[in-house]
């Protein structure tokens, strides 16, 4: 199966697609997407609507992966975050794919082994799982292949009620 | 000119397109789309993103105009409205539409005289403005009604500014 996972945000949207067979999970592709704070709001979120149709289009893959988002104090954040996640959920339920969302502590254990490992622990075992050079994920990017490796490797049923 | 006016939500996200024409406005429809707790958080969002596009493909507006998030306290909500104003500024981008954001003092003061109105006055003096039917508009209809208004109102200059 493929998965796309997505690590949203305005100013910069990371996603990254994984294969999975026989247990096995190598990177499709992977990338962020960044805009300026000088571009009016609903063209910043066109960028992420339009990027993840097309690799929907391109990849073909079986479902979209999100992180929780770690809501915290800061509402003007979450509102920021909250307009980007709705953008990418909106492709993806256009696309007829299913979204999956997934606690960050879950994700870090389904990667790291460790439901309280630090970013750059995520950083280097993604690029360990998935064999990657030693310069990439960038963190917006390990952030998306992860909660993608978190929904790849999950038991079929598992992955059906979350 | 006609203004697409939306009070976003993902429980309830009200809608409402005014037409001005020599300083007279007018309402052409509104109305409100309610999805259920139930449904999977992605297509709750797709009502959103059909019904705006369906909107602007039927009656054509020149502009949409939201009313700036008030962001209180509770992050949660912030989040949810924003998936719910990214959805629907997606769809306005997607047909080349721009969105205006308008303070909620600035369109009290617009609609009611007074930027401190309560939500029963917004409600009353939208359907004078537009001669509606006493039971008609509901709240969240008249919010997105009261944000068009004041879009369609104002000066040109003021228009391209905000």
């Amino acid at each position: 199966m493929r998965v796309l996972g997505i690590d949203p945000g305005t100013a910069a949207c990371g996603y990254g697609i994984v294969h999975e067979s026989g247990g096995r999970v190598t990177a499709v592709v992977h990338g962020c997407w960044r805009t300026s704070a000088r571009e009016r709001p609903e063209l910043r979120l066109r960028t992420i609507f339009d990027g993840v149709t097309a690799l929907i289009r391109d990849h073909a893959p079986d479902a979209v992966a999100l992180e929780e988002s770690f809501v915290g104090a800061d509402a003007r954040v979450a509102l920021s975050v909250g307009q980007a996640r709705g953008a990418a959920l909106v492709a993806a339920a256009s696309a007829g794919l299913e979204c999956a969302e997934y606690a960050p502590a879950r994700v870090k254990q389904a990667v790291c082994g460790y439901g309280r490992a630090d970013k750059r622990q995520v950083q280097k075992m993604v690029r360990m799982i998935l064999s990657l050079p030693s310069d990439t994920p960038t963190s917006h990017e390990a952030d998306a292949l992860a909660v993608a490796i978190c929904h790849a490797l999950l038991p079929p049923l598992a992955r059906i009620a979350s």
